[in-house]
This record gives C-alpha cells, structure tokens and sequence, in this order.
C-alpha cells in the first residue's frame, strides 16, 4: 500500500510510523555528535535556500542525518539507494512525523527505483548525496545528453525535459558528498573520463569514516545480518572473506572474534600479506571454494565468486555479499547451473545445482547487513552523517570555490567529528606540550 | 489464539505452523549427531513404550530433539521450561506437522506457565527432561507432599489426586535428565536435602555440553539477542560481564570480539583471576557499575545487579540477563526507584529513575538471547541434545540400576557425541599408537 | 668447574652467585604470595626438623621456594629435575649467599643427573618434591628392590645399602609433591600398580596450578625460547601445536597472540573440537606435516612426532619440545634419516636429511623454555610454588593420616593462594550477600 | 678491543666475527625477497662505482642488506644509527668475512657514535641511508655552513674541510634513503625549511614497509625486549601503550596477544577512536600513570613520560621506549628526584625516588628490541631491505631526475617486494578477470 500526504513520497505503508519513530528516537541517542550539529543548525540554519536530493540507505541513522539537514534549513529530498535497504517504518515517520520527502520501498524492483531516483532529480537539488553514485551518474548521464545510458524511467523524464533544463541540473550543483568505496571509485572514474563537472566530497575517504564505518560497522553488522538469516554458530566455521580492504578487514576481524577460521582472497598483494601476517589463511578462491562453509564478498568489484566457484563448493555452503551493489555474487551462475528450489527463512533462498548440493544465498546477494539486519549501527553512523552535513555546510560555504573534482573531508571537520565523538564516549586525551610541538616541527635534533 | 488438534496441547496458533517447520527442518541440516542418533531410534525403537515429559526452551533445536525421542518410541509431552522462550511457530508445527503434544506459548504469565508444567506431570512421565529443574521439582515437591511449596495450578491439580497418586509420580520415574548449570545446582542441594529419590543425570556437566553449548553457544547467542534488541555497536564499549563461569567466559570472550572493552565482576578468587590473565579487567559490581555501557548476568545466582549499582550507572545504561532465571536483575528495584516509561523498541523497556536517569532492561531481564534472538545455534544444540538423547536412552538400558543421585554423563556417550561432531565437521584427528598408549599407562620410564 | 663448600653441592661455578642472586631478588619481586608466606614460615617454623629433597627446575623462581622451605625450618636438598633446565648462576647463589645444597649443573649428561638424584636420596627425606617423579620413582624402585629398573648411579648407591635401609626410604616419607602433568600421570600409574606407598599431592591439579602456569606460563615462555633461539617473526607463520591441553591451550594462545596460523593436533576429539571452535584448524599431523613452519609438542607423551612426519616437512622446518621429557620429537629418527650438520644459533641444531631438506631443531628436543630462555615467569610460578609450600605444611600437620595415593590440593589452599594473589594484583571482588548464598543453597525457587 | 683490517674500521672485536657469521646466514634463510635481488645485482651490477654510507641499525638484518648493496657493486661503509643497538658479532663478520668497512660499538658513547658518523661522512658518499636522519642532518649542516649545530666530533672533521670540499659534499648525492618514521619527519621538515637539497626516498612511508615492520615487527620485538630484560609474565598485567600509530598499534596488539590488559594514550583523536574501538582503554597519561605496570613509548616525540607521571606510578612500574630516539623517556627526571640505585638484571635499571618508590628503566631508555633483543626479526626486515636496495637502484636510475624533496617508493618496487614476500611463504593469490578490470575501471554501471 502506497499512501499519499501532504509532502510528495512514495513509501509503503503510512501507519508503520510510530515503530519507525522509537527506533528514528532510539538510534538519536547514540548519535550525540550529530545531535550536537542539529542544534547548531537548527539556530544558524546554514543550508537555508537549499534544495537538496540523498539517495541513501534509509534507515533509523539516516533518518537523523535527514533531520540534521532539515534543521539546518535544507529542502530535502530523500531516496532510496538500494532496493533491498529500506526500513519501511522509518520511511513511514520521516514523512509523517518529521515532514520529509520520501521515495523508498523495501524490496521495490528495479523500476520503481529508477522512479524514486527520478523524483530526486525532479527535485533539481543545489546539493546531492548519494550512496554508491547512482544520483550523481543519473544527473550527469541526463545532463551530458547521454540518454541511451540510463534506465528508462530516467530516460522517459528526461525526454520530457527541454535541453538546457537538462543542462541545468548539473549547472546549479554547488557539491555532492559520497559516503560509500563503490561511488567514489566510480566518481574517479569519472574524474578521469572528464564528466565531472561539480565538486564532490568523498566523505568516505575521511578517516572518521572509512576507518570506523567501513570497519567497525560493516564488520558487526554483516556478521549480524548472517546470525540473523541462518541462526547459524560461527565457531569452527570456515569463513571466506573476499577482499581485505577496510570492510574485509573488519568482517574478518569479527568472523574471527566469533571463533571462525577466516580465509581470506585477494587481488592485491601487500592485502594479502597483511591478512596473512594477521594469522590469517590466504588463498585462491578456487582453493578456498571447497572447504569454506560460508563465504562473504566485500570487494567493490562485480563477479568475485562465479560459475566455477560453485562448482566446487560443498553442499550446504551459504553465500552472501556486504560489498555496495549486487554484482559480487554472480546469481545467474547459480540459476543456469541449478535453480532455486526454496526460500527456506526469510532471507535465505536455497539453490539446487544439477549434481544436487544445494547452496544457500543470503538477502539475494544483496548487502545482508542491511537485507537481513539493520545495517550499520547508530554510533558509528554518529560518525559518518556527523562528516556527511558538516561537509555539505562546507560545500555551501565554499560555492563556487571547489573546482569540479574528488575532494577530500577538510582536516578540520575530521577532528571536530573526531573529538567531539571521544567526549560523548568519556575518553579525554593528551594534548602536545609547548617543547612536543616544536620537537615534532624541528629537524636538528638528533642522537 | 489457542487452538486444538487431536492430541492435547496448548499453543499461540496453529497457522503458523508453516514457519515452524522451515525453522525446524533449517536448524536439522545443522545438527547432524542427533540425525543420526534419530535415524537409529527409528529401527531401534529404545524408547518404546516409554512416556516422556520434556520441559525444555521451545525452540526449532528443542524440536529435533522431540523429533528424535519420538523416533525412539516415546510417548512425549513437550512444556515451556522459560515464559520467554518459546518459539510460536515452532510449538505450532510441532503440533500439526510432528504430532508432537507441546504446551507453551511466548509471553504466558506465570498461570500459564504452571498450567502447562501440570500437563506435563498429567503425562505421569517415566523419565523426564529439565532445564532449570522446574518439572522435577514440582514433581518432587508434589510426591513428598510439600503442597504449600508449589504454585497454585500445581497444588490445585495435585489436590485433586490420592496421596498414593502423588507418591507414584516419583515411583515411576526412572530417570532425568537435566540441561543447564543452574538446575544441575538446584539437583545437588536437592541430593543433599535428600529429597532427590531418582536418578537424575547431569547432561550440563557433560564435556561436550557445558564446554561447548556454555560458552560458545551462550556467548555467540547473547551478543545476537543484544544486537537484535538494540543494534548497539559494541565496539568501544564497556561491557560489564557478571560471572565469569562457562557461559560468561563466552560471553566475554564474543563481547570482546566484537570489541568491547570488557569488565568482569566474580565472587570466586580463581575465577576473577583467570579474568585477569585473560587481559580483562575484573572489579568490583560497585566500581563497575558506574563505568559500564551495558551489563550482562550470567552468575546463576539471585540479586546480582541491585539497586546500589543502579544508583550508580550513568544515563543510558543497559541491563541484560543471560542466566537461567530472571532473577539475576533485580526489575523491582528499578520500579521502586523510578517507573517504566517506554518500550523503546521491541524487547527494550525504559525505566527512568527519579533523577531523571534512564536504564535500558532488555527482555524484561529473561534469558536475552532466547527473548531477543533465537537461543543457542543448532550447530551447538546439535551436541547437548545428542548427549539429551543418549543418556534417555542410557537411563532405560540402566532402568533401576542407577542410585537415586546426580550422576554424570557415561563417557563413551562423550566419546561418541565428539566423534560424531568432528566428522560432520570434516575433521580427522591422531590416534595413539601403540607405544602411546603403553607409555601413558606407564610410569617407569622417566629422564 | 665444579666448586666445594660447607653444605654438599654440585654445581657449575660459585663465581656465578651474584649474578643468580640478582635474578633471584628480581624475582622475588614478583612472588608476593610466595613472599608473604615465607614470612610466616620464618616466625612459625613449620617445617623445623624435616628433611626435604626437591628434585625441580633449578631456577630463579624454585630458589624463592627453596627459601621459603628453608625458612620454614627444612632442611633441604635441591636436585635438578632436567639436565638442561638448571640457571646455573642460581645454583651458585643458592649455594652461597643462602646456604642451600644444591646438586645441578646445565648440560649435565645423564650420569650426573643421576648422581645428583642419588644425593636427593641419600638425604634420606621425609618430604620430597618433584617435577616429573624422576626422585619418588627412584625411591620407590630402590625400597621396592626393583633394582633392575633403575639407572646404574642408582643401583650402585643402593647396592651399599642393607635392605632395611632402602626400604626405610619410603618408610619415613611423609608425603611427596609432584608438580608437572608427567608426574601426576606417572603417580596414578603407580597407584594402579599398587606401589605407591606413601601419600602424594597432586600440586599439577591445583586450579591455581595448572589454570595459570600451565596456560600462561606455558604458553607464554614457549613462545619466549622459540624466539630466543631463532628471532623468527611469528606473524604469518604456520605453527603446528600438538596436543591441546592446558599447556597446549596456552601455547596456541600466545602463538595465535603474536599474529601466527595455529593449526592443532590431537587424539583427544573433545580437545579437538575445542580448538576447532576457537577458530583454530585441526589437522592429523601427517597433514599438518608438510604444512608447518613451526612445530611445538606438548602433549605429555612419546614419539609425538616421528619419521613418517619428518619426512613430509619442508625444508627448513622448525621443530621443539614444551612437554616434560625429551622423548615428545624422535631425534633419532632424524639422526637415523640424516645427519646433524650444524649448530647454526644457540640453542638451533640443523639437521639434513638424505633428501637435502633441512629440519631445525631447539633445545635438543628438550622443555623449550627452559632450555632456551628462563622457563615460566616469577608471576605465575608465585601461584604454583606457594601452592607447594603450603601442601609441604598441609602433609607435616596431617602426619599419619593421609592415605598412600594422589591426593588434591585442599580447598583452603587455593582459596588462600588465589586471594592473596589478587590483592598483589590490586584487584578486589565481590562477595557472596547472604541472601545469594541462601539462593545458592537451596533448590526451592524456581520459575 | 678496537682491531685493524684491510678496509678502515672500528668494532668492538674481530674474534667475535664466527658468531656473527652464523647469525648473518641464519638471518639470511628467512630474507628471500633480498636474497633474491642480491642475486639479480651480483649479475648486473647496478651499483657499480656508486660510494654508499649507511647509517643503520648494525644487526644480522642490515648485514644482508649490506651484502646486497656489495654484490650490487656498491663502496660501501655500514656506521651505527643508535649507541646501542650494534651487534658487535655481526659488526665483526662484516668486517672480516664479507670485507666491509663497519664502524659500530655497542655501547659506544656519543663522541664515538659522531666519529663514526665522521667516517660515513669522509666516505665521500653518492647515495646515505638513514634509520633516523642522523648522517643527512650532519651532511647538510656541514654543507652549509652550519657547525655550530653540528657535534664537535663532526665540526672538527669538517673545520679541516675547504668549503667547496664541504659544500660538494650534497651536491655529489644522488639520493638518500630513509628506514624510519622519525627520519622522514625530520626530513619533511627540512623540505619545508628548504634545506633539503636532494631527493629522499621516504623509504619507511612504503606499504611494504610500514604496515609490517613497523606494526608486526616492532610489535614482536618489543615485548620479546622487555620480556627478556624482565622474564615477566604478560598475562594480567596493565600495560600503557603511549602513541597508537603504526608501532603503537603493533606493540598494543602484541601486548593484548601476550594476556596484557592495554591502555593507549594519545594526542590524536582519530587514533585514539581507533584504539578505543579496537577496545582498548584510552587514557590520558596522568590517569594511566598510577594504574600501569609496564609504560612503552612508541610516539617519535620527546618527553613523553615525564616527572610528573613518574610521580604517579606505583612501586615497581617499569618504563621503556620503542621509539627511534632516548628522549621519550624523561631519564634526567628520574635522576632529579632520586637516583639510579642498582641494575637489578642486564637492562634493567633501578631507580629509587626520594619517597621510596622504585621504577624501573629498561635499555637506558634506548629501542628495547635492540637494546634488550635482537631488533626486528628477518623475516619482516627482508621487506623493508629489499625496498631499500630496490629504491637504491632506482635513484641511481633516476639520477639527476628527481626532485629534491621526499619521495614516496615507486609502486612497482612495492608490487614486486610484495609478491614476491608472498611466494616465498607460498601463498599465491586470485587475479583480476579482464571483466573485473573493466568493472573497476568504468562507472556507468549501477544499480
């Protein structure tokens, strides 16, 4: 059920609100570093004036980014960045208990997507956020007359657009901030093709993010999201991690922490040598196949485990992604060789190959920390959205300045996210003495 | 709604059978010990003619379990050993799918929950299964006439029987068998209060029970009923663990994998000890409360957590239990001191203290992981209820040769369990030779 | 260079003793439990008039004990327990500065060793100690006339006795310590045999025993020898541990704590599973074999690793010992298939094979740490020997009335041991209210 | 004993050169990766003709470096970069087995320490390697014109010097490369203070490098230092870890991994939420001062532990530095308020303050893994020496074409010194499919 308000949305069912609003409350208190910045915008509104779009996951933590944005004055617009990510009741109260703009249904189809991710650029936004580039590449497609390139539903708005109305969405950009790996390796893909034609921020590139989001929440809650799918005991289990980048690291820290032999695979090889020196197993994947008994891809790339990977694995082994988009399981593989027999828990699809081992897909190879669970936890979140609207104040700032490339988070938001997040958990520091400073900016002492 | 089927029972709803036994069969593929104790049962009939009273956490292991004593050729009533803990769905398909008689139903009140501890003494059951003692002590206390002693329903039905009725429920028992560390306790004293008139084998001591199902399975499955209930990040967090038995060295051990910073409070010198060489840190409740973000019990014992340490947490603190018995957490405190304002979410209550602090208790201090999550992995179950299994059918073979005592479990019932296990896992393990073997046995060869 | 002083002893140099007593006093600084009952053995002197021969690692940390005895009124001979294990500037310290007998010299060959042992006998103790039962089983060969099974230096002491003289041997033991897992297991061999005719505690079975040296101190110093003889890096490298029991936990532990791949061997499939849900990989050896880098046996047995396993490793493997006696890694099959061709660091003999791999070898198969660096830290052993020296008391006051076999350790021992301990540490916990202790007593209260 | 050979000299003495031999091959089996380009250079000869002075570490390590750099056909003269860290066996072999001029004394006092420094200088040298910047600072002091801040040993030397004889002293280096954190800071600065007058390598700031020596290395070798200086027990105890950079993060890890219970203190709080999240306790150091048993340094700045942390500790604290220089350690505080009373053990000093309390100092407050063990073991050291003798090759390469200022490592020096580590521990690991380059390399795609 669609339900209609007074702000444009699309979500799924208006009465789910009240849940969405405990749980938008409940997440609130653990983000006191945003909370901190919601205060201040909400007297100095820096984005007033602002039109701005986010395609992100919508959940209780973005729930109050969206309320930070709005307390700063912003007029904002927000969808979905996954079809698979929405918390439904949180999309119900953000529209009717805090007045936002909402597109995102759990478990939309592709279609309907694309849909949303058109009311985001009817919005004509000042500023975007986005989760993965899906905004951003839409915008710039439709603006650089690229039609034939984007999703119909894109296409069929766009068409109805004149050229230079066209033309004016990505003119009017003052910046955009990207939160995930995946986007902003694709937003330095477009750096080097030449269509970038507005600063971007890649908030994910700030310490206070990748190091603790990236990390610590991936690494929770996808293991998380797997407990939660298949109930299953991680002690004694060989779990293949794939891909030891910051979100590889943190799942296999945890897989780890739960008492499982991790295995780690690579492409690069000073990560492969940092799993290995952490008393980790390195292998092939072709050699990790048959003996791992789960397998969790979180490399940013399409196609990790394949035909012939399946091929050798042994019945009963589960599969599941935390990586950004729905490529790293190559499900096709699993259709054409087999066919999928059973939705045996939520969240749990049973494929039966032709020699009858049956392999187990979590959340349809989708992101299985926010298919299965809740995603990131709030206080790391805390961290990431703290970054996400103190930069879009700084872009706003900025107007004009930034030139149209990847930026990075300004020190100085770094530290304020950083100091302000150990004062809400009690932990002080040190601080340099006078001698320290000048020790650390000199050169002539030695032994 | 309670429904009825031809054989007696008492659950929440029939059609939600469906769900029950996808979570059934699911949590069977990962108990392969017990399937094969089952499919033995099935040719071997040990059980024949027997009738069986299990008082046990409803859950889709519990029901393999059920599953395999049915195999066996019992006559089997399955009860609710936790108002907390049964699973609807499961109790359901047990009913209608297995035929299995259960009575539970998630959340009854204490009525109901003694209601059904009478249809389980109704049964007049020949061995019975325990977990936490209540069914064997109802039973005694019924026997030895000590009718002031139990709850109403209990009285009520027993009032109704002859004296030599009463006497006849204990008579006829030949054995029990009992699951977890606190009813193990409850036994001994009985044992020692001399009141313990049958044999009663303490599956919990087993090895390949309190090793394995204490601590990996306790420590994996209430980090996941606190995650679900809060979706708290536990990194960085203070985790106050109170007891560091099996189940809280588990529980210590995951909520430092996840990467708490972990607190241990003890009554037992030895056991505070090996906290400390374990790199945690150990103190005192009253030094721990004030530091602690979050608080779990796992002692086995009464008024742990107390209104002297509540008085001391700071905003926002969370209260768990993991123990057998809600009374680890003293709620009462908490309402004399403050009131109950919210559930803030699913499985988490409020109480705001008459300084304005607020306490977070999660499952109203029942067993978190069974109120917040699914309990212990089958994986792990796999091995508790295979030993359950075996040792029902060990109290048959030995019907009136066992003492009316605590005794422990056989070892080749060890043996074969850990054998078992570690095949199904794929693992192959040395044999002594020869040699070995005579110089273990032997003392005289020395430097 | 053997030196000659007013009480018997053998040792290396007595020009050594400053240097051991500084590492005695050293020590002592971190044996405060050991510390405080030495006190009061000085005040009380329980031991006055009881003759003592020890028969233990001669090492800073049994030099605080023999100081304790010796305090306590004994009078007492020290006797090495391991040809390679003795510090001999200790041994000059002790000899010297404190007035000891001591009988030990690192490196002694086996004719030495028992030569010394014979001077342990010849003292003719009420009470000995020792640690791997080398003393009490030539004592009880020689009361026994078993004068077959003893080495020559033995026989030939024992030869010059009248036979009620060697049968007075035993007659006038009051009671025996062993120390060690060999020795307890050697001790309960003799007590099937019938042959153990006086009383012995098993000190080894102590929780504050084997709980804390056994597993930290194992575990750590193993790891401290393996890198002493060889500055490997641990990180990344496959170690292979045999045997997981409490040294072996320990072992894998700290291997696992300094970022290297465990994998673990067993016969027990209890371990077993253990180390596999530790996250641990358990192989046979002769898989494990060709996979190891480096090898570490502690498992109490014999012929742990053998030809068939040499002859899978690649070259350069690295083998040692952590169990009691030398006889865990077969040399001789390695000098059969090959050939010692170098010592090629102290403490790393190279052996080559036929084939041209090369296999290393540490401490020439005997206790790692002892042999390599300088055995078990003063913390932990502070446990253990307090341990002894009240057991030493516990036999004198309870003179005539324990039964001749394996006793434990009392209760009020361990508690005395593992409270003071705490207090050293600065850590303090709770106690029992007496409401908790009425819970924990009864067996009433239930659901 | 100072002894003469062919080429000039100063060590320590030439008859210990046989053990030093040993451990230079020993050493040699576990550095593959250099092995391997030494090979390669014997062939080629890449350094022909080239003068080299190195300023290094003197240990079995940087003897293979040395023997690289030599069969490269490099003029080379080895001096000593730290007092204390010589291994004057190694220095003795070089010497006299491998006929390279070494000037290097354990223990050397600073007039020494800058006579050698002298004799890297009059080497004439076209390319320097540094570990701490020591002989770049006196080559561009002495350059231009600055000797009043050079030592007088280095003054007097260049007093004798015409000016255009000092001054060609830069203009003749082709490059110069750096080992270490403290060196590249020092470099940096002088870049910023435009002294800098020809390309550094930042040879530290190398994946290859600092991701493991500086975090598995210095980790590994630190607490092997402190454990031998002071055989204690880890386990248990509260160790303060100032700074959580990368060897921050190494020592915490390790000491963790040992049993310790770890509190960092840090100045930034980005690392400081790291290290809280790594659930670790974070303390500023005057709240650390009084709780700490064992105090390590590892931050690369000066006066770090200070009078008034002294002043906190308890009785028996122990306090060592990990970082390159002495002066994170306020040693000159410890004499003022009391005085050193003993050296209780090789290592460790005492020091009693004037209220009674004894701290003690381990290696003068010099790298304890050099002062008090052998340095970082081979196996990791063979990346950071083969990244040395690579980038060698590459400035020689590159001469008169690179920027005067600091240079990162060439990626494909990393790529090869990464893989090739990788196949000598016989891992090999996945490729990139044509498909996943595309991928990678492509935006359009998304959702």
């Amino acid at each position: 059920m669609t339900v209609a308000t007074q702000q444009p949305c699309d979500i799924k069912d208006a009465q789910l609100a009240p849940s969405g609003k405990k749980r938008i409350l409940w997440a609130d208190g653990d983000m006191p570093v945003l909370a901190r910045i919601r205060q201040r915008f909400e007297q100095e509104k820096p984005l007033a004036g602002l039109r701005l779009s986010a395609c992100l996951h919508v959940t209780a933590e973005t729930a109050n980014l969206a309320r930070t944005l709005q307390a700063g004055g912003a007029d904002l617009v927000l969808v979905a960045s996954n079809p698979l990510s929405t918390q439904d009741d949180v999309a119900a109260s953000l529209v009717h208990d805090f007045g936002i703009s909402v597109f995102a249904i759990r478990g939309e189809d592709n279609d309907t997507y694309y849909k949303h991710i058109v009311a985001a650029l009817e919005h004509e936004p000042h500023v975007t956020m986005d989760d993965g580039a899906d905004l951003v590449s839409a915008l710039i497609f439709v603006a650089l007359e690229r039609l034939d390139d984007v999703h119909t539903q894109v296409r069929a708005w766009a068409q109805k657009k004149a050229r230079d109305e066209r033309r004016r969405l990505i003119d009017q950009v003052v910046g955009s901030m990207e939160e995930t790996t995946t986007g902003v390796n694709r937003l330095r893909a477009m750096e080097r093709d030449g269509v970038l034609k507005f600063p971007v921020i890649a908030v994910n590139d700030a310490q206070t993010k990748h190091l603790f989001d990236n990390r610590y929440g991936t690494g929770q809650s996808t293991l998380d999201g797997i407990i939660r799918a298949t109930n299953m005991l991680l002690a004694g289990r060989k779990v293949v991690v794939c891909g030891y980048g910051w979100c590889g690291k943190g799942v296999a820290l945890r897989a780890r922490g739960l008492g499982a032999q991790v295995i780690v695979t690579e492409v690069d090889p000073i990560r492969a040598l940092e799993a290995a020196m952490d008393g980790l197993a390195v292998l092939p994947l072709a050699k990790a196949a048959p003996v791992g008994d789960l397998f969790i891809t979180v490399t940013g790339n399409s196609g990790v485990i394949r035909r012939e990977h399946f091929a050798k694995m042994h019945d009963g082994a589960i599969v599941c992604n935390s990586g950004h988009f729905d490529v790293e399981v190559d499900l096709k593989a699993l259709e054409t060789d087999g066919e999928q027999t059973a939705n045996v828990r939520p969240n749990v699809d049973e494929y039966q190959l032709d020699d009858g081992r049956r392999i187990y897909v979590l959340g349809q190879g989708r992101l299985v920390n926010l298919a299965a669970a809740e995603g990131h936890p709030p206080s790391v979140m805390d961290m990431s959205f703290a970054t996400q609207a103190l930069t879009t104040e700084y872009c706003v700032k900025k107007k004009g300045k930034l030139e149209p490339r990847v930026h990075t988070v300004p020190a100085e938001v770094e530290e304020f996210v950083a100091r302000h997040k150990l004062t809400s958990m009690g932990i002080s520091i040190d601080k340099l003495t006078p001698e320290q400073k000048r020790y650390m900016s000199g050169w002539e002492q030695g032994t």
